[in-house]
Formats: C-alpha cells, sequence, structure tokens
C-alpha cells in the first residue's frame, strides 16, 4: 500500500471514530508497515488536520503510543451551520395554530442536528465531562451527535417512569410549553455517582426543565459542568437556571413575527474551548 | 499545500459528511488548485477507500461532476460490532426484575447505536429510501446514525399525541412489552406522500409495533422498504410483519439464562447491498 492511500485510510478511520484511541502498532500490524511509518503519517495527519482547522489529533509516545481524533468545527463552518439553523426555523409555515413551533425536522434532521452538536461539541470539549444528558424527545438527536463527537456516552430522562429502566429516580418540574408539574425519571443505573455532564435540550423557555435535569443530577450526587440549548425563548437572562449556551434566540418583532437571532457570543467568536 | 495533505483533508470532510454532494469546483476552489487536481485526489482516495472496504466514492462527470462518500462496513468490521453487541446485550446484571431487560445505555451509546446503524445503512443502501421512520425513544439512536450514514431525513413516531407536533395522525397498536393498545401518532408534516421508509426499531417481540409503524405509513401513502430491528424476541417467524432484518435473537436457554445470538444470515455474509 502506498503512503498517500495509508494516510487516506487513517484520515478515514480516525474522523469515523472521533475521540476514540487507536494505538499506532495496531495501525502497522493492518497496514503491514512500519510503527515508525505510521508515525509519520500521524504527523502528517495532524499537520493537515490542524492547518485546515478541521479537528486536531492528540498523540502519546512511547511503547503504548496512540492517536485520538478530537473534533473541530472553525469559525467560518459554525456561522455557516448557524445560519443555516436559522433560516430552517425561521421558515414561516412553522407556526403552529396553538402558537407552538414545528421543530422535529429540524432537530432530527442528521445534518442540522450534527451541526447544532460539533458548535457545543467545540465549546464544551475542556469541561472534562464524563456524560452527555438529555430529556427525551426532541433533544436526543443533538445530544447523541454531541455525545459521538466527545466520545460520552448519553443517558435520556424519560417522561414519567418507565418499567424497561428497572429503579427509577424521579423529579418533578414546571414544564415551559405547558406550564404544568411534570414528572421525569431516570434509571439508577444511568449515572454514576461523581459524574460530570453536559446537559443538552432543544428549547428553553423558562429553564424549568434543564432545572429539572440539574435536581435530577444532583440526586445523583452528579453535576453539570455544561449546558447547551438549540433554541432559548424570550430573552437570554431571568431563567431558572445558571450559565447556558444558546445557539439562536427566538423572540417576536413588533408585528408579532417570529424572529430567529444567532446568539451573538457565537458570531463575536468567543467560543473557543 | 502538498497533494498529500489536500488527500487528507478532502478525506476527512467526505468521512464526516456520507451521502452528502461536493462539487469538484468548490474544492478546488477551498484548497486554491486545478480542478483536475482535485479529480486526481478524489481517484486516489476512492481507489483506498474501496481497496480497505472503507467506503465508495461516487462522482459525477462533466462541469458539474461532483463526489459524494457512501459509506459500508466490511464483513470482519461488520462481525466485530455484531459480537460487541452480543455481549453488552448479554450482560447477566441487565435483566431487571420484571423481567425486563436494561437496554438503554446500549442503545444511546453512540459507539453502539453507531455499530448498529452501519450494518443497517449497509444492508439499505440499495434500497432507494426517502427517510427513515422510528417510534420513540429508544430506537431513536441507531435510527438517526442509520439516516445520517445513508443521507436522510429522520421521522420519529410519539407515544400519544403532542401538541407541538401540529396536526397528527394516530394510529393503535398492541404493544409487545405490555400487551396492551397503545396510541402512537405523527404529524401530518413528517412524511411526504408516497414515500420509501426504513423503519429501525429497537426491540421485537410481536411485532405488533413495527405494524403499527408499517399502518402509519400507509395513512401516509407512504411504504416500508426495509426494516431493521436491533433484538428480536422468540424466534423470527410468527410477528405481525414481513420480511425485516434482526441483528440479534434473543432466546432462553434450557436454565431460562438469557441468551443472544447474532443472526446468522448476518455471519453467513450474506448481507451485502
Amino acid at each position: 500500500m502506498k503512503k498517500i492511500e495509508r494516510v487516506c485510510a487513517i484520515t478515514h478511520i480516525l474522523t469515523e471514530h472521533p475521540n476514540r484511541d487507536y494505538s499506532l502498532g495496531s495501525f502497522a500490524e493492518s497496514f503491514g508497515c512500519a510503527r515508525s511509518s505510521i508515525s509519520e503519517d500521524i504527523k502528517l495527519i495532524k499537520k493537515a488536520m490542524e492547518e485546515g482547522g478541521l479537528g486536531y489529533l492528540e498523540t502519546s509516545a512511547g511503547v503504548k503510543g496512540g492517536v485520538r481524533y478530537v473534533p473541530f468545527i472553525s469559525d467560518a463552518e459554525a456561522a455557516k451551520v448557524l445560519n443555516e439553523l436559522k433560516e430552517a426555523f425561521e421558515e414561516p409555515d412553522r407556526v403552529l395554530g396553538s402558537g407552538f413551533l414545528y421543530t422535529s425536522d429540524i432537530l432530527f434532521s442528521p445534518r442540522l442536528a450534527k451541526g447544532a452538536a460539533r458548535i457545543f461539541a467545540r465549546r464544551f470539549a475542556g469541561a472534562g465531562a464524563d456524560m452527555v444528558v438529555t430529556k427525551e424527545t426532541k433533544g436526543i438527536g443533538v445530544a447523541l451527535f454531541t455525545a459521538e463527537l466527545l466520545g460520552l456516552p448519553l443517558a435520556v430522562l424519560r417522561r414519567g417512569s418507565r418499567v424497561s429502566e428497572g429503579s427509577t429516580v424521579s423529579v418533578n418540574y414546571v414544564s415551559g410549553s405547558t406550564e404544568r408539574i411534570q414528572q421525569m425519571s431516570l434509571s439508577k443505573r444511568a449515572v454514576r455517582s461523581g459524574s460530570r455532564c453536559i446537559i443538552i435540550d432543544d428549547i428553553m423557555r423558562g429553564g424549568g426543565s434543564v432545572k429539572g435535569i440539574e435536581d435530577m443530577l444532583s440526586e445523583f450526587d452528579a453535576a453539570a459542568v455544561g449546558i447547551g440549548v438549540v433554541v432559548v425563548a424570550g430573552g437570554m437572562g431571568g431563567k431558572k437556571i445558571g450559565d447556558y449556551l444558546p445557539l439562536l434566540l427566538m423572540s417576536e418583532d413588533e408585528d408579532k413575527k417570529l424572529r430567529m437571532d444567532i446568539n451573538p457570543e457565537l458570531l463575536a467568536k468567543q467560543f473557543r474551548p
């Protein structure tokens, strides 16, 4: 196999499996070449990725020397994703008669959900998190891609209590959409004591549901080290929770028309890890 | 930028965005080189990917000439994924007092869910599908990754009816886990008439819930062109639906101990597209 083909194959494998460790020895074995050749390939891929703003390769030296791919999204790419999201949410026929916004197709679009996840993964890459947590149902797509990009497991809080979750912990929260008290549960097996969690949710109004997830985590002696929401309604202040990162701010303009703004903090390029 | 670095960058971009079209012209522009150089790079990547069993590059010629990456999982990789899944499901402490199996951590593990999705994506790549459909909640992970790999949108059927889905269609189905009649709904906006759908679900017992999804699709004048389930219980026959692809077969051995077998059809390497 020629060097350039090997570089292509290794780039592909690393990209497909973000934040997974590969030993140089295993690559050397698969490609039937010396470990030193793989080491040179990795240097080259690292340079190409980093110069192109495509991601980082973290390498460790020594006998057990290995490599992992850490995803990255450049400012330019992030701006493209944010504009795509903004335009999708702003489509006029999304406003339902009930005043709600139809968002399922956006939030389960692999392309858009992954785009949002890439921004969250960049922001929370340095948070030292052990897992990603979300609440069913519409945040699951973005949360799952965020977990994938960060190489972390995902736990999903369920509405009510589900028999297939075994023993669960339940908490009550005030849903922003219905303004009623609702219950959600999480399997006792889902979160280890002391876990550092990234909370991802789709839409935040009062912050009640994210606050509910935080309450749940404290029942597990776990805590949030990052909170990402795709859309926040009614301005960023006055929520039931502290620091969080929204991608889009939803409001109404003077004519009561829906308005989506990109979180200015993200456009100010202040979201480096 | 040197050729080898360009090849690395293009490989990375194509791998990150399966089944998305890229024009050679846009690559030439980003990398500041001639279109003919990009064309050579693509040929090289195509060769390396195809010889390594890593995926295919589909190219189109002419002025609008473009390229897309079509994922593939080799027989050897698929066998590895299937064994990993089997071992995870077989862990003895998964069996709950209720007789149910705790599976949320497996089904929301990005690594395991994506592994399962890669096998479904390979099997259904040639089905000419327009979208992937699943039912909340635990099938969403595998369904989303399958949709991503095939470059398709995902629609998620909801339990009961949700106000944020707008006008919905509802169907009743008999749940295999509770043996009760349950209702699920889907937004009228979610599926276009005539759509060809791939149904993905986590666990199938009697087939009632997949049958319910099929009934739902027929309400939209849509139809299933492929059905994938991660685990089927109680043997492959006698279900309420026709042809489907399970990854694992769940049964009890003589001592009433849980047993998981890999679908023999998959080990017989008969799952080429």
